[in-house]
């Protein structure tokens, strides 16, 4: 590396593409993500390769896709091993370092296995997905389960906030007129403020902790890529003041459904539709309260990254560091008779998408949009490639942004982006009798047209130029069997793509072509194949000799 | 257990399916193996996962397909923690044992990122693939390449045999009039004796290596499965007297091609017919050289597996002891104008298998022949299962042949079944042009139909009903594009199939089905998602109280 590098990887939790100001909401405040956009490329067909935490941020994290890393779900542990961003880095020298959420859930049987002891330097990496765990914090703690001392619990304790679960009863809960404790997970009380005034919530608190960790670096030296992860604006739907009441129902724009949606809907898409969130969520007024919470968080989050990107700025920091600002997955809402995310409406599967990078080849660049189909899998070859790294196409699935962020042309980006579902865990399964292993969904988008393929059912189909809301679900229609017909194809060549032999590189392989064109290799090595006699042996042993004598 | 149970899994190296008595061959003599199949079940339609040593080894070792092991060719490291039958073996108390070649390539540098001594107890068993190495010996010991030391070169050694290389120069090659060294990697002297005498050569050896073992794991009294992994009748095609004129020109059958495979053959079948060993084994008189050898070679085999079922039946352990003979690849031997294998044609790709189950369960099917599709990928479940161990469909992703052998209707068996080939380390590669992730084959076989999805050109297809030979190729033929179509189908759904959620198990999905269908288990783990009310969340914990109390 020539100059100093960092990289500022930040995710939100839950967040919507389209509840940005820069996006197009016509009444939410962002002008600081506003503003980031302005200074990069803003992506507008950005894919999550899961439209739930785990999964999403496991492709994220590896830059490999569901199919190949094997975490499907929340809680499902990343296999001991699997290759991530961490590894990639620290091979050249660059701290890969958490402030806030991965949602990793660690292998300990295979780490039994292999012997690698939780508590080594070894064994915390492959229990933190490879990141240095300067502050983790998945936040969700609620009373009864997850790590339930977090940092965060013993910072409120010092400000005062006592309680067995402060998380919970301060953060995430109001008070009710005669200061009754109002929990923050039930919707109705979306429109109270939190117990614990803006400066100790968790969006500040986090930011404040990513401070810390760049002072520290400062004096460390090693370039770093910082992954500042939210938990906000996903649930539960609570804020403090003075963002609770910021919005309202004024603000909360139309819901997007269709009547036809709940006419025979595809099977799997209707056991989502009768889940509880959904149910609640197509309830009258349910949005009109808990949108203005969710709205607020938002603002909440930009509020915090204007104070941290004047804090880069301030510490020269701004010109070498790139910056990534995306979200997991969005949420339903409501929209499409759902709550929640899991299926792979664009309100769900697709994320906000900004990139930063401050280098002079990216000037050409500077507030542009691109609408190429870009997936989270894209970000650690991205990095990987920023900070130097030889690219790793047979680890990694993703491709790296930088061609596109320098504006040049690199060819078609990709032809479909993919996104996968597994619902064996959710509810809907046991409504749909699928069993375990086929309960398995993916999304197939080349930009105009979405299939859902769905294992076991028929596939979901939706034109997002004649309808962009998708509201009328193509699936069954016979005029379109050819766009079915033909991005099942391309979800069939995706299968055949996945990446496994993840210990030789395509390169290792090609090393020996030249040599392998000018003679038989194995035989080089001592391996005689097909070879009649000596003189054939011999034979073969001088075109070693003229090859290796520069003949 | 209730009883002492063991699993004795003999493999031989390159031994086509169609080169012994029992097989159906008019010459060669095998009545031990032949005696095998009398007492259990013989397959017809065994299939390898990979036309090739190394992937091939991999995926009955692990019960996994190469596209889920990602050890894709020779050489290339299966990545660190990839599960195998050994470790599930160890779980239930069960030795995992090698005598012989694995080809195992270690994953040296995700041992290292893992901080894995290569020297410890688990290094160890990384590095085997999973076994106890009792005896650990590839079979392949060149000049320069492969490990130089194996105890087999000790072992001739005090038994008189010095050479800087006494694998390559006593076992491996014989002797000219003038007392000069022929090779025994040049086909021209297939029909020499080996320069060592029978006793000494590798394949009584590894047998005595076997015996040996057992002998000591009766004072052990774990229960046992014993590889035993023969690297004959592989080449190099030479062999000890008196097998080395045990068999003539006379007993080489007719050679299975036909001049049409020559006239406008497949891009990649036509790459491999290029290949020197395809040519070599092409010439007149090659095959009438070196056949008698591979022959030979097979019928030592059998006559040191006579011995150790003697052994076996000496001690007592022929009554407890579940025995598998099969091979891992067939072996052109000039079929088809090619030589070597790594093409799906019966003879390459096809294996013999011979499994015993000494239980009175299997008593009904002893002496049979099952032509269902199997898949060497269902050797590990099968010996999990015979051992008692719970089934790891989430790992493991072949099935269990005890069904078969106890003679039980289990319904349809598979409806195809798959192998795959990875060329990039081939010359083909160079020769066709193709990028190194794209060189890959797949074989979809349905007992009838057999469809070689070749990536980036036509496929091939052969009806093995009307032309059992394989020698016309339907791949281009419209009259079949149906019968492509459909195969094509079941290669997708199994693209779709690949396990790689290995850390939790279908059942510990399921696990909580009732409960799940009772009430919302998530909101019983603290997560309250949809809830708008206190009464809404009082009604659900009264659900929750409720099941709880068994109402």
């Amino acid at each position: 590396m020539t100059a100093r590098r960092n990289v500022l990887f930040i995710m939100c939790d839950q967040l919507r593409f389209d509840y940005l100001g820069v996006y197009g909401h016509p009444h939410i405040k962002t002008p600081n993500i506003d503003r980031l956009a302005a200074r990069g490329v803003r992506f507008t067909n950005a894919y999550v390769q899961s439209p739930i935490c785990g999964p999403s941020r496991m492709s994220a994290y590896t830059g490999r896709y569901m199919r190949s890393h094997g975490s499907n779900w929340n809680g499902i542990p990343l296999r001991v091993g699997e290759p991530t961003l961490g590894d990639h880095l620290r091979e050249i020298g660059v701290r890969n370092v958490l402030v806030g959420k991965t949602h990793m859930a660690p292998d300990r049987e295979g780490m039994a296995r292999l012997g690698i002891p939780a508590d080594s330097v070894i064994g915390v990496l492959q229990s933190e997905c490879g990141f240095e765990p300067y502050e983790r914090d998945d936040g969700l703690h609620p009373d009864g389960r997850y790590d339930p001392a977090p940092r965060y619990d013993g910072y409120l304790r010092e400000q005062g906030f006592a309680a067995a679960n402060p998380w919970e009863h301060w953060a995430n809960s109001a008070e009710g007129d005669d200061g009754e404790l109002l929990s923050g997970w039930l919707l109705a009380h979306a429109d109270k403020p939190a117990r614990v005034p803006d400066e100790h919530s968790e969006t500040p608190y986090m930011t404040r902790r990513a401070m810390d960790f760049i002072r520290e670096a400062e004096e460390d030296g090693r370039p770093w890529c910082l992954h500042l992860s939210y938990i906000k604006p996903h649930w539960p739907y609570i804020v403090p003041a003075p963002y609770h009441d910021m919005y309202g129902p004024e603000h909360v724009i139309p819901v997007q459904r269709a009547d036809g949606e709940r006419d025979d809907p595809h099977p799997v898409y209707k056991a989502f539709q009768d889940e509880r969130v959904s149910k609640a969520f197509s309830r009258d007024g349910v949005r009109e309260r808990v949108l203005p919470a969710y709205m607020g968080l938002i603002t909440q989050i930009d509020d915090q990254l204007g104070i941290l990107f004047r804090f880069l700025e301030e510490r020269g920091l701004a010109d070498d560091t790139l910056i990534v600002f995306t979200a997991d997955h969005g949420d339903y809402l409501g929209d499409h008779w759902l709550g929640e995310k899991q299926l792979f409406h664009d309100v769900s599967v697709k994320v906000p998408l900004i990139v930063v990078d401050p280098g002079s080849a990216a000037d050409p660049t500077r507030g542009t949009v691109s609408d190429a189909l870009v997936e989270l899998v894209d970000l650690a070859p991205t990095f990987l490639s920023y900070f130097g790294g030889v690219p790793k196409p047979h680890i990694l699935e993703g491709r790296s942004l930088l061609p596109l962020l320098h504006g040049q042309d690199s060819g078609p980006w990709r032809t479909a982006a993919f996104s996968e579902y597994d619902y064996a865990i959710d509810r809907a399964r046991l409504a749909l009798g699928t069993p375990v292993p086929d309960s398995r969904l993916y999304m197939v988008a080349d930009g105009r047209w979405k299939l859902v393929f769905a294992e076991g059912f028929r596939p979901m189909l939706f034109d997002l130029q004649a309808d962009p809301l998708e509201l009328r679900d193509l699936g069954a229609d016979p005029a379109f069997a050819d766009q079915r017909q033909r991005l099942t194809e391309e979800l069939f060549a995706w299968t055949r793509r996945a990446r496994s032999r993840i210990t030789r590189a395509d390169e290792a392989i090609a090393a020996g072509d030249d040599a392998g064109r000018a003679y038989d290799r194995t035989f080089g090595q001592g391996i005689v194949i097909g070879y009649w006699d000596e003189a054939e042996a011999d034979a073969e042993r001088d075109k070693i000799r003229r090859y290796h004598a520069g003949g």
